[in-house]
């Protein structure tokens, strides 16, 4: 080892070293991310792809100084480990640990906190403009992936700041290959851009036909004049025309394995004072043989086994996105009006089978959610039935289309909303806390709650072919497999499991667990403790509690404003019992293990027990 | 007058009429237009200038069975004539009238319903895809403004579209004025095709030239050749070198008043089975004089003397709009870190003084909701203070960065939301009847609800000044002057006018008034009523109501689900008063005039004497 990660100042030996030395240093990193990795989970992919790209922007820029924004941010090991972080990398993505992400709490060289896509540009342009207003003089700088590009976002921002050429750096790192691939005419842009191979040659050959084409007066000399112009701009010196077009300052493409060449780009790019794109030719998994053979398997991993890529973890049980997927495929076999959408998430919301089996009714859109949810209205006013799958914490940027395109328009179609409540290490931004508070607020909407798996393919069943209108089934990450006895089948009500005299527990979807293990430690302290399945949200069963009981416990994994238990206590103001709510607080909440943040959210059956004994406490008193 | 507008089949004239008659139409359809909304008041600017695009479109097209979506839909009134709805004009944007925007439930005529921008290409996506796979036969249309491709939703769906390849057409009525002007580099992409005189003429040096080139052996040939397709695409046959990048073939410019140029570039689209751009230059405005040489003023109008443009009605008092962009201008004469951003409002959301005294600081982004709100936090993040004025409901579209960019990093930056509440005859898509519940869920953010114009200057300075974080003042359209006497100065709590032992009114915001003559009315009916001004929605302030008081009544503009009710309720569940709660009801309101909408709602003075007697009177028994 040439270097100690964990001791030495990285970025003085990054300024100081010739490029032989980095490229050992680079090496060197790469062993670390695996080592540390593999035994912690996290994005292991995309980190290995740009190791060189951010030695060189740490050549060339201070990130004290600089502002380097990471779009998404989970490509930010490098940086991390760059900036005196690789000390804290076995608690990567763990409880109070390092995050897998930009955190500006973290350390001064993390300039913005990101985590949804495609935002890095539009906050390099802020940081830019006010650095502009407060004539201060640092350089923005925005390492933004192929990926991201698909999201109107970026261009939004690229349209603006084309416009007013405020000057920022933006980094391309195109690996080829986003998590979903070739979605879009971009990728299909820089695809052209990446493998003209006669790019040299024709250059040469172009020019001197163009030096050769005879003048014939000075009208149509200024025309091939201005013709020779466009032509360079557009086929010789660059090839970015879109960029160009749009105002943007092309450079490239550069080789993200070359860090003279990265070093040289980034410094170029510098001598310009305005909006410049530095487009860098990348591979994801780059260094390691399986990474680099199964990079969609390495993009998120869990801890692995570094010397064959194994995954060390054995499931328990298929995850809901696997149920979801596969009961989507069984109904599609009978029902050719149902087509799936996702927003760049096809095979990580379990769509992948639907995929082989159905490619002409599978439609993967980029990371765009909002035209993902726009797409699906078109085509539910056309006469299919579009089961659209995204994230909790990604379909929050297809709010307004949720409002003005599907719920005004009364439209049938059905949102998988996955990855809902708690999910554990991608921490803040990845939560689904939101989604039955913003689902909830719009009229027209059903909301379902599944507390399995089996739950999961009923309600599936019913959202597609009982039920005619839009309406969102949210289920949480992971196992499906519930610790309970297999529920009656779902016939679009709330499922009483059991009757408590003394307190009745709501457990919402996949809560349901919680409430009965907390139902049955209510039992040995002496409570008369029954449990509901809350499987329908919205709209809400007014008259779902046994108002006998005393006491109401309703537990959901969302946060406490807006959700189930706000309505729930309006609309249950007048019954007699008294309610107790358990939700997540209304405060982000960091990473962590599943138990740990419901331990940190007071969420657990102990929780329960202690909240009811209280309650009840209090009221002898 | 050749035609009767009201009563004629002008489907079939269109169909079966020379371009002469068709332009005698146009003349007609222009006069009614101006003699109709210079009454009930309406966008009449944008529809004067589409009148021949429109006639085209159903001269090409049968809408009843192609497809056609205007984007943001306030251009359909033309398309509303032809399509047998000129009759009901006398009633538009009235109460159970005609709508100002596409409604599929008045004409099957209306494929899809929009309202807010940008959402029309994807839209047609979905359509035109189902109809593939349907193996249907019709044509899909999308209608779109110069100022809605500045929205990223159009560029995921442009991006998407690129490389499906789906057949769509897509009609760009370009005036070169977006709401506001020139916002973006693709405006001014537009703007080079738009004026590119010399492009005939160019188009045939060139050409000349190209064949002249010597061709030296079979790979310069080649080469030569490939370039020549390039250059045929990007210079010469089509100019949209940006929507070709995108694969997008690309037709115009086209005249918009040229009723045959029109007609083939539509006929000619039919031809190519593939996403097709017909750009269409347009003005705004078209025909008659005053909303030609004030555009902007005829965009969306109240009504009018057609004679001499002059707006007929007399506004009571400032609109609360205007007290905030007068008030902003006058904190930022002493603060050089305040900026303001706009998406595409500048005028209306009352940023015109500030643009004029501080055009450096003022930064109009297009409607791009999500970008501003971004930009707004990268701007926060590097030391100035953004002020950020955006309607309510086209802030949705910013939901997600509200939650992630700006209150997950706690920044300092203060939403204008403009517009909440019921807003009147812009109907369903306009109400800004979720921003609580949308605002609230999230973790930091603040929000304040001014009762009056000096409640929102004095809120104003509280947010830039005293306040460090998100924070978001909420107020309605019109007049911001109470029927209330002057509020005593704003500190950061509630305004507690009166005391009741017997009622407390919460009135959130300007629904103040409402509260205040339901307090007098109570008090006429021998309630001892007090009334208290919700300006503090978040955070609640728990102990808010004096816990004397038998009954307390919530007053809000905004849905019942998720807001200041909800959430009211559930933190004073324990309190021994009863609660009434009086808010928008779950379901998209029509619209309306306010005193209307308000009656609908059951949101009046009255419906509150009568909730409350209700209330007591069921106690009693």
């Amino acid at each position: 080892m040439l270097y100690d990660l964990e001791k030495e100042d990285l970025i003085s030996i990054i300024k100081n070293s010739d490029y032989g030395d980095l490229e050992a240093l680079a090496r060197e990193i790469r062993d670390f991310l695996v080592e540390k990795v593999s035994k912690t989970g996290g994005h292991l992919a995309s980190n290995l792809g740009i190791v060189e790209t951010t030695i060189a922007l740490h050549k060339v820029y201070d990130t004290a100084v600089d502002r380097v924004i990471f779009d998404v941010g989970h490509q930010s090991y490098v940086h991390k480990i760059i900036t005196g972080r690789a000390g804290a990398f076995d608690t990567l993505r763990k409880y109070k640990g390092l995050s897998g992400f930009p955190k500006s709490r973290e350390s001064i060289h993390d300039a913005y906190d990101t985590g949804h896509s495609s935002t890095s540009i539009s906050a390099a342009m802020g940081y830019a403009t006010a650095r502009d207003l407060r004539n201060e003089d640092y350089q923005v700088v925005a390492v933004i992936g192929d990926g991201a590009m698909t999201g109107g976002l970026v261009y939004e921002a690229l349209n603006n700041i084309g416009a007013s050429g405020t000057n920022i750096k933006i980094v391309l790192n195109d690996n080829g290959m986003s998590i979903a691939k070739n979605v879009g005419a971009m990728s299909r842009h820089l695809n052209n851009l990446r493998t003209s191979k006669n790019y040299t040659r024709m250059k040469k050959n172009i020019r001197g036909a163009l030096d050769n084409i005879p003048v014939v007066g000075q009208r149509v000399s200024d025309t091939i004049s201005h013709t020779k112009n466009k032509i360079k701009y557009s086929l010789l010196d660059e090839q970015g025309v879109l960029f160009e077009d749009l105002g943007i300052k092309y450079i490239g493409p550069v080789d993200g394995y070359n860090l003279q060449a990265l070093v040289e780009a980034y410094t170029a790019a510098n001598q310009y004072d305005g909006p410049t794109l530095v487009h860098v030719i990348t591979k994801k998994g780059k260094g390691y043989y399986w990474s680099e053979k199964y990079p969609r398997k390495f993009h998120g991993i869990a801890p692995f086994d570094a010397d064959n890529g194994n995954i060390l973890s054995s499931p328990s049980g298929p995850s809901y996105s696997k149920v979801f997927g596969d009961k989507l495929v069984e109904l599609a076999r009978t029902d050719e009006s149902i087509v799936a959408i996702s927003a760049a998430m096809g095979t990580a919301t379990g769509l992948g089978p639907f995929y082989k089996e159905f490619e002409p009714r599978f439609f993967d859109v980029g990371i765009a959610e909002a035209h993902a949810v726009v797409f699906a209205a078109g085509m539910a006013k056309a006469g299919m039935t579009p089961v659209v799958a995204i994230y909790s914490s990604f379909l929050q940027r297809a709010f307004d289309q949720l409002i003005e395109d599907i719920c005004l328009q009364n439209l049938h179609v059905v949102f998988a909303v996955d990855r809902a409540g708690l999910v554990g290490a991608d921490g803040e931004t990845h939560h689904g806390m939101f989604d039955l508070s913003y689902l909830n607020m719009i009229p027209n909407m059903k909301i379902l709650c599944p507390a399995d798996g089996n739950q999961l393919e009923e309600m599936l069943e019913y959202g597609v072919h009982q039920y005619d209108g839009p309406i969102a089934i949210r289920y949480p990450r992971g196992s499906s497999q519930g610790n309970h006895l297999r529920l009656k089948p779902f016939t679009g009500e709330n499922t009483v499991l059991s009757v408590g005299k003394d307190v009745t527990i709501l457990a919402v979807g996949a809560m349901l667990d919680t409430g009965i293990e907390a139902a049955r430690l209510l039992r040995e302290h002496g409570f008369d403790a029954g449990v509901t399945a809350i499987n329908v949200v919205k709209p809400m069963d007014a008259a779902a509690v046994n108002s006998e009981t005393k006491l109401v416990v309703t537990l959901e994994d969302n946060t406490i404003i807006g959700g189930f238990s706000d309505e729930f206590d309006r609309v249950n103001r007048e019954k007699a019992f008294g309610i107790l709510n358990f939700a997540l607080p209304d405060q982000f909440i960091e990473q962590g293990s599943i138990p740990e943040l419901r331990e940190e959210c007071a969420m657990t059956p102990e929780d329960v027990v202690k909240g009811v004994e209280d309650y009840f406490e209090k009221r002898k008193a």
